[in-house]
Order: C-alpha cells, then sequence, then structure tokens
C-alpha cells in the first residue's frame, strides 16, 4: 500500500492530485510488471473525499464546490455541534474511495479526466492510501 | 464471499455495523494469513445503501439523514407509484457498494470512520455481503 | 480488460447496460473458470457515469433523472462555459466506477438491480470497461 500526504490550505478546495496518483501508480505498474489489475484509492477521513472529474477547466470544480455549497450550507443549523457539519455531509455525497483498473500495463483513464482529493473542513493535513491488486492467471 | 444479515426497524434509519464489519474482515485476515488486499462491500438492494462517515457522534448521521430528507422529501410526487422513489433516489445518492484496503494485516480506517447500512424503506430484513481479494505477488 | 461501447441518442438518459453487463462478466466466469472475485466498472467520462438501483419500473430512472434536474438544472449560471456544466455536477454525484462481487461462479446482484449508464452530455459514442479480478487461495 502507498500513502500520498496532502496539505490543504483553505476551509473547502478540491486539490487536483492527478499526476501525483498516476505517476505513483505506474511506477508500481514498472517495479512489479504488472499487466492487469484493479486500483482503490482510499480517503480515511470524514470530512474530505476524492472524485474523478474534469481538471481541464479549473471552472469546473469551482461548479461543483458551489453546488454543494448551495446544498449543504455551512451556516445552516444542524445537530452536530462541532460547526462542521456540512463537512461531514459533503464528503457523503462526494464518497471516500474509487476504484480504477490497470490494462496493458497502464492506468485506464479518460482525456479529460483528473483526480480530486476534496477537502471541506482545512486547512489540515491529509492522508490518501493507494493499493493496487494485479490479475493472476 | 461473506454474508452480514441486518434486521432494520425503522422506515428510515442509518444503522452502525463498524464492528461487526471489521471484525468479519479481521477474522478472514487470521483465517487466510492476509497480508494486503482490497474488500469490497455490497449491498444487493435498491432502497438502501451504504456509506462511510463519523459515528463517534450519532448526530451527524441524524445531519446526513434530514440533508436526504430535505432535499427528497417522501411527500413529493414521483412517477414510480409505489410509495419508495425517494427511497430509491436516496439510495442512489449514497451508493451501494464501498471498496476498502487491507494493509499490514489490518483493515485500513480512519479513526473517526463508521460504516452505515442506509435503510430508505424499512423496517425490513437485509443483507450486506463483503468479498476480499487478497494481493498475490 | 473488456470494453463495452454504448451509444446515447439524448441529452440526458440512463441506458440499461445490466444484460450487457452481466452476460460479459458470466462468459468471462465460464472462460477463465473463476469462482470467486470482484468486479470494477470504470467510465472514463466526465459528464456520463454509472448506478446500481432499480430497473423493473422505467419510473424509478425517470424519478433521478428529475431530481438531478432540480438540484442541477441545466440552465442555471455556471462558471464552465461550455454549456454542460451541470452534465460534469450530475456525474460527479452519481459516480463513474462500481465495484461488484462474484462469488459461487455467479455474480452476485440483487433481484431488483440493474446497471445504468447514466449519459448528461449525449447524444455520444461512450465506453465503460470492465475488469474481473479472481480470488486466489
Amino acid at each position: 500500500m502507498i500513502e500520498i500526504n496532502i496539505t490543504t490550505k483553505n476551509k473547502q478546495e478540491f486539490i487536483d492530485i492527478t499526476e501525483k496518483v498516476i505517476s505513483t501508480i505506474e511506477n508500481e505498474i514498472q517495479k512489479h510488471n504488472i499487466s492487469e489489475g484493479i486500483v482503490v484509492l482510499y480517503v480515511p477521513h470524514t470530512t474530505a473525499g476524492c472524485l474523478i472529474n474534469e481538471n481541464a477547466d479549473p471552472a469546473v470544480k469551482k461548479d461543483i464546490i458551489e453546488f454543494l455549497e448551495s446544498h449543504v450550507p455551512k451556516d445552516k443549523k444542524y445537530h452536530h455541534i462541532e460547526g462542521n457539519a456540512d463537512a461531514h455531509i459533503k464528503a457523503s455525497i462526494v464518497g471516500n474511495s474509487v476504484a480504477l483498473i490497470i490494462s496493458n500495463k497502464k492506468l485506464v483513464f479518460g482525456s479529460w479526466q483528473g483526480i480530486f482529493f476534496c477537502e471541506f473542513d482545512g486547512p489540515r493535513t491529509r492522508k490518501l492510501f493507494i493499493q493496487i491488486i494485479n490479475k493472476v492467471t
């Protein structure tokens, strides 16, 4: 398993970790000569998540964040009194794990796709775990 | 594959299955001497799901349920006329499968994370399936 | 890895790919004599996704699409100016990958469940990738 450390700088932000994650996975593919397999990305936090969507135009992540804020406003009254109830709900919508595919010694990934680490209660030091399982034939 | 049976008692509730799921997985880890791997949790229903978020403060799940209810009200008019259209939509938002990681002979899990079985159309007898794949090196 | 091609015909639609996906997986199960395993479905697009929910009554998918449209209206003002910002947000809510379980030489699947390819910015030619990992004991 590989651990990636992420330092977030704002209360709420999507950090593009595409290059970091892909290079980490492709390094493992080469090192262990993996041809076919699957990958799990796992965020061990409850006020952060991860999401795959477009990273070419940064306006897209801005729209996703604004959608979440408009439907889960930070300043509403919630039962959880730590002041970050909205962050738990946003993280629940986005999700905390993603499954990917390795095929032909490469990570299968769309040309417009990017991987975002979604911070909803920063700034904090965060972790993302990556596990790769190779296909045994 | 392991099957867990869950009996829900209310129309809508999040049941904390963290201990049950973790002890089941750790039992398998010991039994089969698994060091590295991945786990899939799968809910075979369409009006229930599963979700990982904070379980330390029960107010968090209350906030998530109220968020879902306020945006997908039970009493709105829907096309599906069985009276549980809201439950299908809520289950679609939450999701019906989760991927986890095993590393160093342990389930990787955040200190504040909990696993919720999300019932949206109970009370019912429900199932959750767990499949573990070990890494072969 | 197997590639499925999907031709969508509308701007927004959920296409039932249950039979296609299940027959593809069961064909692989027979061909490679797989007894236990997991499956990852992966959509490499950013304005489409995939979702598991009820397919028996087509009204359910209509309700899910209307829920998404009412909360993420196409005609709102967004930062992303390509006219499909809503499609990126909808795809982010639905998700672009799903994990499934194979057990006892069969795909584990609920009697009411169906697999939908969710188009939010069609009509287009789309792809869905399927990777199967068998358990080695």
